[in-house]
């Protein structure tokens, strides 16, 4: 099934080359398709890795293998799979990507441990070692190429090629970021998983950019649904080559620290968006923010449990201002609330107050807005400070058709 | 809208007069319709109640009043309103209840405290009150009633009428049991809440009936979901009236308790599995049996993430075996699992086993049995005892149709 683009589509942005990364991409042959399937990323020597993976009780070997991998810190090659996601093959999916990981070292001349490997696309199929081993072979005579054809080399199910840059001065230095990401569901079997990679010439201690990714993380990737289901490989991978030449940042009283973490917040915002603005079926982008909750995580929950009911996503799907529904899903998050001090407004107008309807509401500019693609659901709590911000989409006939009518 | 009756519909059992339970119906007119739509049990002096409620942070004043009534354990009336929930309706809401308590306590010469009172329908309008001591004075004028015309008048956006019966033997005495439910979502404004009330003639002391109903409620209105979204109202009560003439049942070692229970719960689960077949476009009914999880709690809550993930329900609507899936469900539900020793099946026949697919796995019975309408999927997570079943139902264009595409 080819899909049309998104309607939510963004145009992939220009993105300067990172100096210490380079990027090639081959066909390997993963599906019967004509297409770059695989993807390699060399990275200079002395490269910073951080990672955050998926939560799942069932990851992939990928995966496994992936978190042991970034508590070394130490990264000179990427490697992305598309087409088979190698997930819940057990021993045999295993060795084949230490397959992988051992070739590549052996022609970088590094450890099996510096070569992260990521698979996305059918479930249960083991990655074919003799087209990884041939694909890999390939990849290392390929010419380069630039960071549209490494993100269309990732993508399976997506609509558009994703990615995302930014810069920020570290001292005197500028460096420079880029990152690229595939996803569009949670998971099928030909495959919407989530792999996401950013890309600096920043020199940063792999411990503080394993913070700083996992504080990103939480803000961005993690405050993203399309329909609550999460995959069983999902990625996202940090990589800084050092070679912009500042300082190295091992805390947050560097100098730059600040400005380095708000480029990648950035660069992780959109590329998180992105996702959403490919979500499956998806007509309409909803921003939700909730604040007066108990505290920030709590806010989080209410916020995902609003992102995350049908019902509010079909009433959004068709264009109603239903306040009622997000009574429900705040009330079913399982997180301290008070009916009669709840705010419920759409669009930036309040439609409920203090646990009533406003007497004064007036529907009409909400209507307006609701026509739109870009939504906005305010919730007030009112009950604390903590506060959150999450994005998901509409849930319409689109999304039941991808996945139910068209069978892979 | 008029939707047709659910393809999983239930034809209305024959159900037996309750001693000491009246039945009678009356139109208050809740909203522009000309059908009955509110309901009042009469019952007799000495009758226990017992209750569960929605979880719901965001409940209804008839919720938080029914928590305190059912703990003071004696009930003279039941009164249902249909057509609107009066939930998100502040202190004026709060008032309508207390009138129509107050008005049946005085017509019945017993206390507010023993009305039990429910409401379904639009959210945010408070219940009016003129039309309900209106809707109460010709009720309690009105010739009694059978159980059907009852459950009808119960009904708001459910598409056929649903009840349920058993029979137990209490020592020499044979208590009769019946039930009446509505729900065909969860919530949406013109309303899918669960309300379900059983009425018996056996006499069971307050506290008893209540941890009886609590234990029934855990293995099955607890183990149905719809779309995973809880109702700002849901509420189940059951009434023993004492007319049967069986000595009080006040704990397990009373001769008859396991009787009276086996009973109680084949009617909650009859009653919970009737709400899953008027699933808002229910296509197919879906059992998932856990087995092999850490403790029965783990692999109930194993179960419901299967239940709830749109990927899970979307491929059955599609007639797709897609273990995968299952997979990541699995994996998503934050409960102890081990991917490698991972088993799941259809309609009996294992797919994978161990965390990889079977090599000799045989489609055929599978495909044909994902082409009927009573589904069964078997996961075996192999870690320990804990086992539970919960039922659900498929996700398909007819739940986007009537929650997005036909405004109330």
């Amino acid at each position: 099934m080819d899909l049309p683009p998104s309607p939510l589509a963004r145009p992939f942005p220009d993105m300067p080359p990172i100096a210490g990364a380079e990027l090639r991409v081959a066909r390997a042959r993963y599906k019967e398709w004509d297409r770059a399937d695989l993807t390699f990323a060399k990275l200079a020597e002395g490269t910073s890795v951080a990672g955050v993976f998926t939560s799942s009780a069932c990851a992939s070997s990928e995966v496994e293998l992936g978190r042991e991998q970034v508590k070394l810190g130490e990264a000179r090659a990427l490697v992305v799979n598309a087409g088979n996601s190698n997930a819940f093959t057990g021993i045999r999916g295993r060795e084949a990507v230490e397959q992988i990981m051992a070739q590549v070292a052996e022609a970088l001349d590094c450890k099996p441990s510096e070569v992260l490997v990521s698979s996305t696309g059918v479930i249960g199929v083991p990655l074919p070692k003799d087209k990884a081993r041939a694909g890999i072979a390939a990849v290392l005579d390929a010419p380069t190429c630039g960071w549209e054809e490494a993100a269309q080399a990732i993508g399976t199910t997506d609509t558009f090629t994703k990615g995302a840059q930014a810069a920020a001065m570290v001292g005197e230095t500028r460096v420079e970021m880029c990152g690229i990401i595939k996803g569009s569901g949670m998971i099928a079997p030909d495959m919407a998983t989530m792999l996401g990679y950013v890309f600096t010439d920043a020199a940063v201690a792999p411990a503080f950019l394993q913070e700083l990714l996992s504080k990103a993380n939480a803000e961005t990737f993690s405050c993203i649904t399309v329909d609550g289901d999460t995959s069983t490989s999902d990625t996202v991978l940090a990589f800084a080559t050092g070679k912009a030449g500042n300082g190295e940042l091992s805390s947050w009283e560097d100098v730059g620290a600040d400005a380095f973490y708000a480029a990648l917040l950035e660069v992780c915002r959109e590329l998180a968006q992105l996702v959403v603005r490919d979500g499956e079926g998806a007509q309409k982008f909803i921003e939700i923010a909730v604040t007066g909750a108990k505290n920030d995580e709590s806010a989080r929950r209410v916020a995902l449990s609003i992102a995350n009911s049908p019902l509010v996503k079909t009433a959004i799907a068709g264009g109603d201002a239903n306040w009622g529904r997000v009574v429900m899903a705040v009330g079913k998050a399982g997180e301290p609330a008070d009916r009669d001090r709840l705010s419920i407004g759409f669009g930036g107008v309040w439609a409920a107050k203090d646990g009533q309807p406003l007497a004064d509401y007036d529907e009409a500019p909400v209507a307006r807005h609701l026509q739109g693609d870009e939504i906005r659901i305010d919730v007030d709590l009112g009950i604390g400070d903590g506060k959150a911000t999450v994005w998901t989409c509409d849930l319409t006939h689109g999304y039941i058709s991808i996945n139910a009518d068209y069978r892979s």
